[in-house]
Formats: C-alpha cells, sequence, structure tokens
C-alpha cells in the first residue's frame, strides 16, 4: 500500500514504532469474499452504497482464481428468520442487523459473483469476522491454505476483522485495495492505514492477478 | 452420579489422584438439547438408535424449564446440501456425515420437542461439540447463564464434547443421566465416567427437576 | 460518546445505516486493564508513548472496582523469552514485537496499577485481542460477569480488539473515553468513532463511577 | 489400530453406522507431545502413573522428527502460582488441578524429551485441549502444518480432547498407540476406542516411524 501522507502524517512514525512490516504471499492461496450480498450493495437498502467497482475488482479476482484452481469461500451475514440466535446486545449496538434474516432477499450474493456451490462453501456469519462463529478456519486449513485474500465490504467493519483474525491465527493476510469499500471513504481509508500498520499487507490488484497467475495450486 | 463399582472399579482410585469433585448448580441455568433428530432418533437411519426414553426424559425437562422461564437452545448437525463446507478429514473419518445436509428430514429435530422459535435457537453445528463453529457461547453470555444442563446424544460423541466445551469456558455443567443416550451401551457408560470425572457433574432427572422448580429466573 | 461532528461529519448518516446504538450497562461488571505495561507507558521504548492521564484514570477506575467489590484482570502481551511461539507472519506484520520477551522488563505492568496477584489474574496474551489464544473469557463466564469495561492501550490495537471480541462473546461492552489512548492521537479518533459505531458504549469516566458505585457486586 | 474385538464387540457396528474412517497422513506434519511432565510422569506423584514405555517411545519419535525437520511443539498444563486464573469449576471438579502452578517443578518437561527452546515452543495450556486458551493452532498454521501427530498422556483425558480440537480444525490427526498412556488401563483402552472411530487414526509408531522417514519437510 502507498500511504497517503497527507492524510495519515504518520507512517513513519508507525515504522518507527515497529509496525507496518511486510508479510508476503505464502504458497497456497484461498480468496475470501466477505459480504458481498444485497444488503450491502444495493445502495437502497439501508445498509447499501455503491460497491459496484468492488463487485468488478472481486469478479476479475474471482476469474483468475478459478482459471488457476485458487479455491474461494463466500461469507454473508445472518440469523434465523425469528432472530432467537441474535444476542442482544448486537441487536442493541447495531440495529439494522434485525433485517438479516436467513430467508431474506438481502443476505443473498450479488448475482455476478456466480458462487459454484459444488466448491465454494457459503459461510453464514453471525459477527464482522468471518471466523467468529464460524467452521470457516477448519475449511482453510482442510485446503491446506497459508495465504488470505481478503475482498469485499466494509473495510471498517468485516473485512478489518476478518483480516485480524486471518492475521491472528497465522496466515499470510491480504486485503486487495481496490476490491473492498466502506459507505464512508472517511473510514474506508482510516482503516485500511490501520489495517495494513497492523494485520495485513494491503496490495493493488495488480499485484493479486500477478501473484494468482503463477498458483496454480493443483499442479 | 452413582459409579457402578463392578463396571469401572476405579472410583476411589480417580478420587485419590483428584479427580470426580463436585460443581454443583449455580444461578442461572439453560437447558442444551443436543441432536435429538431424525437421523439420531430414529433406529432405522444408519446413525439411529432407539432414544424414545432419552427423547421422553428431556420433554420432561423441556417442560418444567418452559414452566419456570429457563432458558433453552437445540443443536442439530448439519451442512451445505452440496458439502462444500464439509472438510474432507470429517468426511473421510466419519461417512455417515455426508446425509447431514441442511435440507434433508434426517437433520429435523424431533417433533415432540415442541420447539418455539420465537426464543428457543435452533443451533446449526458442523461438529460434535455445540460450541465448536457455531455462535451458542454468545448466545449463552448474553443470557447471563452460568449453568449448562445438557441433554440429548450421543453420550460418547456430542454429549461428551459439548459438556467439554461447557465445562472448558467456565459454566457449571451437568449432564442429566436419564436423559442422554447412545448406541453402544458400553460406550454410554465408558463415557459417562470419564464426563464425570473430568468435566460435569452427571445427575438424575430428579435432581435436576427439583433444582430448577426452584429458578424462575424472570423472578 | 459526544461524537465531534468536525471531525467525522457522519454520525448522523452511521444512525441513518443502523449503527451507533446503545446497548449500556449490565448487571454484574469486570474491569478489564490491557497493556499498562512499561513497553508501552514509557515514552522512551520504541512502543511506548505518554500515557500518565490513562494510567491514572485507570487508577480512580481501579480503585472504585475494588472497593465494590467488582473483579479486575489485566494483560500484558508476550512471548517465550526464545520466541519459539512467535508466528513468523506476525513478527513480520509488527516487528516491535520481538521485544516482548517474557522475561523481559518491558512487559511487567505500571507499578501504581498495585495488582493483587491473589484474586486479580495477570493474563498472557500473544495478540490484540484479550480473548485470542487466552484463558480469559472462561475466567470471566466463571465470574459471572454480563459487563466488560475495558481501559489501557492502545484505542486503535488491543483496546478495539479486546472492545470487537467482548462485543462478540455477548457481552454488554464499554470503553472508557479518558482511561485509553494511543501514540496517535488521530487513530485514536478514528478507532474510538469505529467502536462506537460497531461494538461497545463509548462512555466518560464519570459514567462509569457512578454506575460502579452501584454495584457491590458481593453483596 | 487394531480393535480388540473382545474388549468392544462393536467395531462392524461402528463401521456399520458410518464410524472408524481412515483419514491418513498428509504432507506436512507436527509433533505434538502432550504433557509429559513430572506431574504426570512420575508415580509417586498425586497425577502420576508409570509412563516409562511412553516417554521411552515418544523420545524414539522425537529423534526421528528432529532428523527430518518436522516441527515440534511440547505443552504443559499451569496456572499463576496464586491460581487467580484458574476457574472455580475447573478447581472443583478437578481438584489436584491446584497443583499445576507455573513456579512448580511438577509442570517441568521430563528430562529425557530434550526440548530445544530455540524452536520447539513449550504450550502453557488451561485444560485438557492444547488448542483451548493457546496459541497453539496458529503456530501451526503458521508452520504450514496439515498433519497433526499426537503423543503423550493421558489417553482418556487430554490426548483425547487434543485430537478432537485437531480434528476439528481439518488436521489429518494421528494419536500414536504405543506413545499415548493413561492411569487406567479400562479409561486408556475405551478411549482408544472412541478416538479412533471419531477424530484420529489410531497407528502404532512403526508406521509413524516409516512416514517420518519420507518427510524431511525442508526439503
Amino acid at each position: 500500500m502507498k500511504h497517503d501522507i497527507n492524510d495519515f502524517n504518520s507512517v513513519s512514525f508507525y515504522n518507527k514504532a515497529g509496525f507496518c512490516g511486510r508479510v508476503g504471499f505464502g504458497d497456497r492461496p484461498a480468496i475470501l469474499v466477505i459480504d458481498l450480498a444485497e444488503a450491502w450493495t444495493n445502495p437502497e437498502n439501508t445498509l447499501g452504497s455503491d460497491l459496484s467497482s468492488v463487485v468488478t475488482h472481486t469478479c476479475t479476482i474471482l476469474h483468475k482464481a478459478r482459471e488457476m484452481n485458487v479455491p474461494i469461500a463466500f461469507t454473508t451475514t445472518t440469523y434465523e428468520d425469528e432472530l432467537a440466535n441474535l444476542p442482544m446486545n448486537v441487536q442493541k449496538k447495531v440495529p439494522h442487523i434485525v433485517e438479516l434474516k436467513e430467508s431474506s432477499p438481502l443476505v443473498k450474493l450479488h448475482p455476478s459473483l456466480e458462487r459454484n456451490p459444488q466448491k465454494e462453501p457459503l459461510v453464514k456469519k453471525p459477527r464482522a469476522s468471518a471466523f467468529f462463529g464460524t467452521n470457516l478456519l477448519a475449511i482453510l486449513i482442510n485446503w491446506h491454505i497459508d495465504t488470505v485474500i481478503i475482498v469485499g465490504c466494509s473495510t471498517s467493519g468485516c473485512i478489518r476483522s476478518t483480516a485480524e483474525s486471518a492475521h491472528n491465527y497465522g496466515f499470510h493476510t491480504i486485503v486487495v485495495q481496490e476490491a473492498v469499500g466502506d459507505r464512508s471513504v472517511f473510514a474506508h481509508k482510516a482503516n485500511l492505514f490501520d489495517i495494513d500498520a497492523r494485520m495485513a499487507d494491503v496490495v493493488t490488484i495488480s499485484e493479486v492477478i500477478k501473484y494468482l497467475d503463477s498458483k496454480d495450486i493443483n499442479k
């Protein structure tokens, strides 16, 4: 990530304090597509904003990943229709969450992602991190993954949380700058800075495509 | 639990080694009903055995719990219909698992349990422990629970695993002797012994009913 | 938290999108003191900055908590002296971490906190969140806690991560505005905004003291 | 594992119910040595029994693993000296646990294991499973491990719990028959049966040595 010194004025300060190191790519990547579903991608919805560019860049990455046999997992955030499994503190803090019922069209993935249900799992997650309260970690370990490439939304919520979990669990963690988005430009920038400083390498889509081009993991 | 000395001949030995202590009941119980679904309760099925007595005793406990406003959660074990979220090592170790697709009648709860979907969550779990890869722990903490009362099946699998997780997380953990069952009498007995020695108080249903009778947690 | 509209210009926007709700205090609080150790509180150190005001406010809260028998837990971040348990990705991303050896004076708590080792655990954590790779969650559940009050540093790192974990696990989660700090004023503000929007109520120290005054949890 | 049909009389029954499958070895193994410390290996101690054969077989495996650059991690169970981080329910259930203070000689590894602290981490765990409340999972993921080979004690406690966690997280999980032990012969046999049926391949030491001989993972 090229840090914009006018926005943050603190990269050198962070480097001096021992942040912002590079982890780099590993050998066995997976793509993690976070919450590119109707609730977030349609600006008409409570949670929605214009993420059309994020969706387009994600589709470019998915196309390359499928060509190279790199595994893919998707997430959506959802609860039982009656919300009996939605803890009250979560409902109070982020009241929009009551809309995310499992039979609602809001939690359906954007159709342009063209998920293949035979081999690309849809992880139904109850919180921001794709790893919290889900089976995702076991899926990745079973695939022998060492590198998690994260795309989707929102940068200041589910992307940051998922990147932190992946980093915590010992993966090479990559966030793709053009393929993550947020309803707030400010929150997007501030959180990309923290992500790059603390938990993941923020890289350009061209770096990711170049990397994937060398990584047919079934070969 | 009254240990059958003829079966195990080792209670005094275990006591001397510092096992088999009593934790006792706490103040705020919840009932956890493990996997009393078609796959396990119908003896016609691959995984099934005669658990009619376990179901009957569970219904007795549920009736009392609902009377006293003690919260209840249910589990079933299930995967995506296409099994994309089923790790291959799990499929290889326990091949029956491929039958547990989310739209299959096999994963539906036994109707006599009469779950109230408005307030009794159905936790869809991917492994033996009800806490692994699920939102259950957050639900219990949000309910301010300190005591987990476990019923259902199978003693040597999901009951033991769930009891161990509840114990690990710091709950008073109770397993109800007459309300848990297993396809193997031998495995049932051997695991109840280990459970009582290491992770939960194994108690009779009459003790549990007496306790619940004093515990209207909404009062 | 009173949001500074000039800084963020987006509270009404966030409210409209269903963020920034209030969870409020529950009935059984614990105080969580994050990483107020030499490495962070002494400005001479790589990671250090002037947190004297944070330490002072924390001591005020600890004094009140001890008076009211509200339990307290402390954390520090540390690894084996030989760093064999430090994953390489973590070392590469945040190179300062190699200084945090368990026998180093850097990981010792600030003496003014006056931890009572008989009943106030010191949780040695390997990552930002106090809940990751530690026994903390079980300790809190065993204490029958429903409310986690978080103080310490750094707002953009361990405080945010710990608040998110506490929120995820179903606790009423409270971050005390004057008792958390960060080496970067910018990161402090941007992250307090996200914390209040998504995972915890950010409150003043006077609100916390007033609440604790009513909460002798042993009574 | 060759099941002893006279002991259990149920292997064919279990096979028919879809248990006891083979997972097999993967490509990148690690050795996990569970609790071979003074408290368990010295028969004079409360928790101790004669595990000399287990220690000898473990040393044979460690010798081969070091020769082949296969990574190794050790565990011991331990709490703060003042026990402030020991949940009361755990203390009540297994009262021997109060002896396991971090500065006690009881928690020190058996000297014949010859741990190399520069690269073989010692994971201090608070419960039976080596994965609960520890950093172990991240260490294994960071090492790009897909196969966990488990040795040590006790079969009915920490070995079974650790094997279940490793299985849950998606690893090829292997338990070495001659290199795990228990104070109770009965519990040892009953739990090896369950382990092989549900969560890990129970194999002979000669199979493991043969496998390791082909696996210099640095090559």
